[in-house]
């Protein structure tokens, strides 16, 4: 196999690269800068060796622990309880959040054989009863796994009157428009932030 | 930067790629076999010293000179002339050409300052002086730069009457549908395969 097929056949395992795409993409790189190629091939190469799980709330850090839990100046008051590592970065980058996180590592979804025992609630638990939470915002999808396991969360907690549970507003997005919105969004964006 | 945003903020040079789509990649590639992204890694930032274009046609290759010039089993009186080498690999594939090749490593457009100064002209009449092509094949693209090189290629050929010039047919994509086709596709499609 020459170096431009074995180039491609490696990019097309990336998702969302058909043939004709990771072809393009290969003839690009052919063509781009050398010490751009070696920059972007060193950091795929790397990435893996440099970035870790922080022991606390499970998204990725360079670090012993992540950002948000080094950083004595969030709110510790609110957790934030995410499905992957990179809902973390989506979530921090709005801007308007400045509590805490928990990264779950997936939603509850039997049909796929994922089961609450796959999930970070163990950690969730422990760090809620050590921690001085006042709000969990259920930042799960929204979808059927995403809802199944905010349910399951309030379940796990229906103990805890002092803790009060939210879930991320569904609704419009911003610059969208009423006539392109589906009938469930419209539906979900009527009732605004829920209580759980 | 971190070693995530900074995977991040090099697969947004790529083509086609925006912020969305580069941040999941790069959290894609956190989660998948460390051998894999080694492989990746090393074809993206070794590419570029393996590869270099055959002296001959100016396709890729990582030999001498390419393996269709090299190839001594290929008609000798067809030659195909493209724009770009990763055109040679889309025609060679189609498994429908057994000639030669040539690329011009572009086509003339006014517009863009690209005359035909900056295309492999000269080596392309040294070729045909030199050899014994009987057809050229004029593949580039069905654009109007890719036309007005086709015609620039006919008048630098024009006492030339040994040597039939063709262009690829246009028309209808196989699997395509009528009521689809645009009308320029459409009237081409009538045509078929044009002499100039």
């Amino acid at each position: 196999m020459s170096a431009i097929e074995e180039l491609i056949r490696l990019i097309k395992h990336l998702p969302g690269m058909g043939e004709k795409s990771a072809t393009r993409l290969a003839y690009h790189l052919i063509r781009s800068d050398e010490s751009y190629n070696k920059a972007l091939g060193s950091a795929i190469a790397s990435i893996k060796e440099k970035i870790h799980p922080c022991p606390i709330c499970g998204c990725y850090t360079e670090d012993d622990i992540c950002q948000y839990c080094a950083d004595g100046q969030r709110d510790k008051t609110l957790l934030c309880i995410v499905e992957e590592p990179q809902d973390v970065l989506s979530i921090a980058s709005s801007g308007a959040y400045n509590g805490l996180f928990h990264v779950l590592g997936g939603a509850i979804s039997p049909l796929d054989g994922i089961g609450p025992d796959a999930l970070s609630f163990p950690g969730l638990m422990k760090r809620i009863e050590e921690g001085t939470f006042r709000e969990l915002i259920i930042a799960t999808n929204p979808t059927e796994e995403g809802d199944t396991t905010a349910l399951y969360i309030r379940h796990l907690l229906k103990d805890r009157d002092d803790i009060t549970l939210t879930r991320l507003a569904s609704g419009l997005p911003i610059g969208g428009d009423l006539g392109y919105a589906d009938k469930l969004t419209l539906a979900r964006s009527l009732r605004g932030r829920v209580r759980l």
